[in-house]
């Protein structure tokens, strides 16, 4: 086959192709990290088109349109879902070695079967074959999962969610595993008096506890966990720009809440205070269920103002940070450690100049319990391309274990990512290929080296997580 | 040809070569940003030899003869011209792997068609043919600049620059366009209370306003930037270790200049206020005029104090800074956008660690208005190689359309600097030609890969800039 | 040979071959910086096993366990050496792609011929293998020393040791040099006034100088570092998290050092004033008699508290910093050039991010006067692996000369550790065999490069350290 996207794309060696096609690609999706809607899978939703699917959210496209010089009217405004695609597909050509581009085509070839190029001039007709398809049951939310053999996705859930979808689907019997992840960042957010209040308002009301005090507070955050871990909820997720681990008493953290909780402004140094409380006592939750907790730091978000009045979050004017971290990072994992209540920890940053840090951050902290207990989490949002993957790969390798980890997840809010577990798997294969090419693995062990891709590309998050 | 720089040079896949040599080849230079004398072109300056038109001014190539263990007689001391460039031959092939050895072959193979390494051996012959070459009108800066088919030079100018060459250039009907480019770092540089004030009787002589306060100076630079919009100045540049985006009032502003114009040292803050508000004020006039504002950041300059003093600024002993940055960058860019006054903007970084950062901060301020309107500039400064510009182009391939990247520019006070495009452009085609032979990009995409570097080489930036 | 690791390991060119085989191969080892114990050479020390030769001490290899899952028993805890060996056995083919699954290998290979793969399977004939061996005099300390081709050693010592053992090898003609390395950390480890206090007292015991005030201190190390000089010591080394390079007067430091030898708290302003101050005094000693010092600088000690208690330092809970250090990396080396007292200098960072930092900071302070006088040193710690070293490597290159680096060392605690000159090699070998295959490096220079090998190999550290 000569298409861009065939079945050795990304294959540069035989042993690349030997892995990929006996062992990487028959395993099917643990997709342990996303932000699909549970709405959409419980009320198995079809999608209108293939603008909508592609393009409402996506906020990856959105940035790319903007750099091709297409008005916001395109992008996010009140232009039609086909108007809307047909600028995306001008755009697309002069992604080359974006993600997007290589995204766009395999999610073309992998779902709708399309080995046609997206540009302008096929458009229209390729906007019309997947429409079509779309309409069909086989591609509705459920459809595509089952389509990309998905075991299991771990969506990201508020403490104050209800989580009824995820309850649906389990009495149901869906066969598909939807479960919820905790992701308590509202439940830190005490920069804006009056939004916390109200946020804690609502967790008092999810609760059933009356919230009037920082111990309070944390009885109904307990109380929702223990509802979480009843829907089969395994991870906890936290969004943050720095790791929190300064010293505090409870009576500080105790004072803070109130004059928060009273509408007063935090000092910065009270919201540190208060940040590291409440990750540590996340932390000792989840530690106590044998859940794993992720850590996705790094991120300076909403730098255009005017546009986040216009848009609101995550609507792709976020960016890197350059936090310092190390010394936090790891007093934060030792206050847990030293109290033997570390839980399973994974830890994504979105500076690749960090990568190394990591890789050997996690060493500190591994305990021989779980192999792989403190994991270095897979090249995350911008760094989720070939050569992040590859940087974060090659980090882990030379300074930790690469087969021990716990590998892929799509972090995406599209039932149409699936494929990056592919790619994700191509690179991994292709990555071992070169090394056994080169001599810097030895060619007799492809039997281990194969079980190594089964393991980092399904077996090792099955065992881990403990789906 | 068996030549070490031979027509294929760098290009290591057929698709290389054919991008090359029907794509970048033959595209003109734009060189938008260097720092050669404008009196020299107006002069049509005559080089005496090649020791003088290579070692004269070139703190690369005086610092790697310091590293090579040569006195600072033969660097920058009194030594003749022939005795330094004997030193430099000896040094020559102790610089394998430095991108200087590929500049200095470079050089020698397009200018003057010498196809020998240099070395203690060639040295005589060398400059004896290149000087005899050199005294030639095919050789003077106005015919180094045919030869390598200039179109256009962005000089780098002082806000009480006369531009007289520039004007007169003009006039003369000099068929490369010589364009200054302000650069009014020495506006911003409140450190020394007696030099800032010396500075600023200079703007009032130049701008005939006379200064006495914080309005008046903002007058005389709008004046002055003014005239260089008439003489045909489209860009402005600035030389900065940080970006500054503090708060201030103009009250507090006027303050600070009324303290350091009174001779009084100011304190830490009142100078990044002070550099906050000129880096406001100068993106502003900038915008008005639909110029495009440069920014290159991160150096720590004159670290050696003992031949500072001897040597001056610019002389070898600058390195590269690790500031932090990402927060105040995008305070900086989202003040000017927020107003709807951000202009089209060029961020250079000095520290490669910054380069996904930087990808991922442009993309926060891109608006459709302009394709690239925010863009990653080319390697710069010690990131001017091979490695350092593939990292650029990687990073903002990744994170970003490198198919909007406006490209290369030499940065250089040589007029022996033009092949850099070159090597630039057949790097750039060997990126994408090893893309091309891995499947990465579509083979049956030639034609608009070709496009790709011409407009990369030279429609992009034409296009972008308005010359 | 088909073994894993045959004669052409690493090499991938042809050119590379060449290189390795002629120029590098037969060169014999200078180690100026390990972490052997004089004693074990003095008394020609025999290994009981292969167990405790590989694992008393490791901490690399204790890591690696602890990630695969590996109770403490079996890492540091009472198991026996098979035992422990065993779990090794068991874990080593999960360290694939870790620079351990190359060294392990390499070491069977060139100290005891075994060419199999260490696993499960294989360990007990391994294991009995090479005990057998190592119990005749060709594998004591000394013999492998020999076996290895090793010139000299550099050991690491502090400035109260005896140095019996080195002088004692001396006075008996060890036909290697064993010399000691001046590292003087805990004579400014001032955290702690008890423990630095009674540091002192042995310090004045050693040097026999009675020491009741900053003065006497100085003296008192002066006097050791005229021994260590009398011993054959030329290099001196510190392990700092960062470069200290604060503003202070002699009678600050003379009031702080009252209050720590006091036994009160300093205050963190008064640490930094004190380790500028020895640091300083240390590098203008190095520099009156010629050493070459080395900074070690930017690793995050102990973060396991819980484990440090248990174990002790340098167990394996250590891991990369980001720390902030240009400008006072800076202000170090130009407060000592300012005086023309800047002793040779090797810098080694642990955070990769700071490669190009190093290697432009070091261009700002060669003066000529030695070739390559400031040094970026070898990839260090968790770098010492081959993306490590070719980091460190291109980014010398790029921006510095490689053909001016003093190479290699081992940093190591075991005898078995040769092997990395020899991997080290080969990857040099392969950098350049790549250049040469490009077209990057020309091809008719095969006889120079060569010697540019053997310079990196051994003849720069050789010629540079005077030994």
């Amino acid at each position: 086959m000569n298409s861009f996207i065939n079945k050795d794309f990304l294959l540069q060696t035989d042993a690349a192709k030997e892995l990929y096609h006996n062992h990487a690609k028959h395993q099917p999706i643990i997709d342990y990290h996303c932000h699909l809607n549970p709405a959409l899978i419980a009320n198995d939703y079809k999608f209108d088109n293939l603008g909508q699917i592609w393009l409402e959210g996506d906020h990856y496209k959105w940035r790319a349109m903007r750099t091709n010089g297409i008005d916001e009217h395109y992008v996010t405004g009140k232009a039609s879902d086909w108007e809307k695609f047909e600028k995306w597909a001008k755009t697309v050509p002069y992604t080359m070695r974006n993600p997007l581009y290589h995204w766009t085509h395999l999610e073309l070839k992998t779902a709708f079967g399309v080995e046609e190029l997206l540009n302008p001039t096929t458009a229209k007709k390729i906007f019309d074959t997947c429409t079509e398809q779309l309409r069909t049951s086989e591609f509705s939310a459920r459809g595509l999962m089952k389509k990309y053999k998905v075991e299991m996705v771990g969506t990201t859930d508020d403490p104050i969610d209800t989580l009824e979808h995820h309850i649906s689907l389990k009495n149901e019997g869906f066969e598909i595993k939807v479960l919820p992840t905790w992701r308590p960042d509202k439940a830190m957010a005490v920069e804006n008096p009056t939004d916390y209040r109200a946020y804690v308002e609502k967790l008092s009301a999810a609760s059933g506890v009356s919230i009037s005090n920082y111990n309070d507070l944390l009885t109904a955050l307990r109380n929702r966990h223990d509802f979480f871990a009843s829907v089969g909820c395994k991870l906890s997720d936290h969004g943050i720009e720095e790791f929190y681990a300064e010293t505090y008493t409870q009576a500080e953290i105790a004072a803070i809440f109130d004059k928060v909780y009273g509408g007063k402004e935090l000092t910065k140094e009270e919201i540190l205070k208060f940040k590291s409380a409440m990750l540590y006592e996340g932390a000792i939750m989840d530690w106590e269920k044998g859940w794993t907790q992720q850590f996705h730091y790094g991120t300076i978000r909403n730098n255009n103002t005017r546009l986040f009045k216009q848009l609101g979050p995550d609507t792709g004017f976020d960016s890197i940070g350059d936090f310092t971290v190390a010394k936090a990072m790891s007093r934060f994992l030792n206050s847990l450690d030293t109290e033997n209540k570390l839980a399973k920890t994974i830890i994504y940053n979105l500076n690749p100049r960090d990568n190394d840090l990591i890789a050997t951050m996690i060493g500190n902290f591994q305990d021989g319990t779980v192999a792989g207990k403190i994991q270095f989490g897979s090249g995350w949002w911008f760094l989720d391309q070939k050569m992040g993957m590859e940087a974060q790969m090659n980090s882990l390798s030379n300074l930790g274990l690469l087969s021990r980890f716990v590998g892929m997840l799509t972090d995406s809010r599209s039932f149409l990512s699936y494929p990056r577990h592919e790619y994700f798997r191509r690179i991994l294969c292709n990555l071992l290929g070169d090394d056994i090419e080169n001599g810097l693995l030895p060619a007799s062990e492809m039997k281990f080296i194969g079980k190594i891709v089964e393991d980092i590309s399904y077996s090792n998050a099955k065992g881990f997580f403990g789906f």
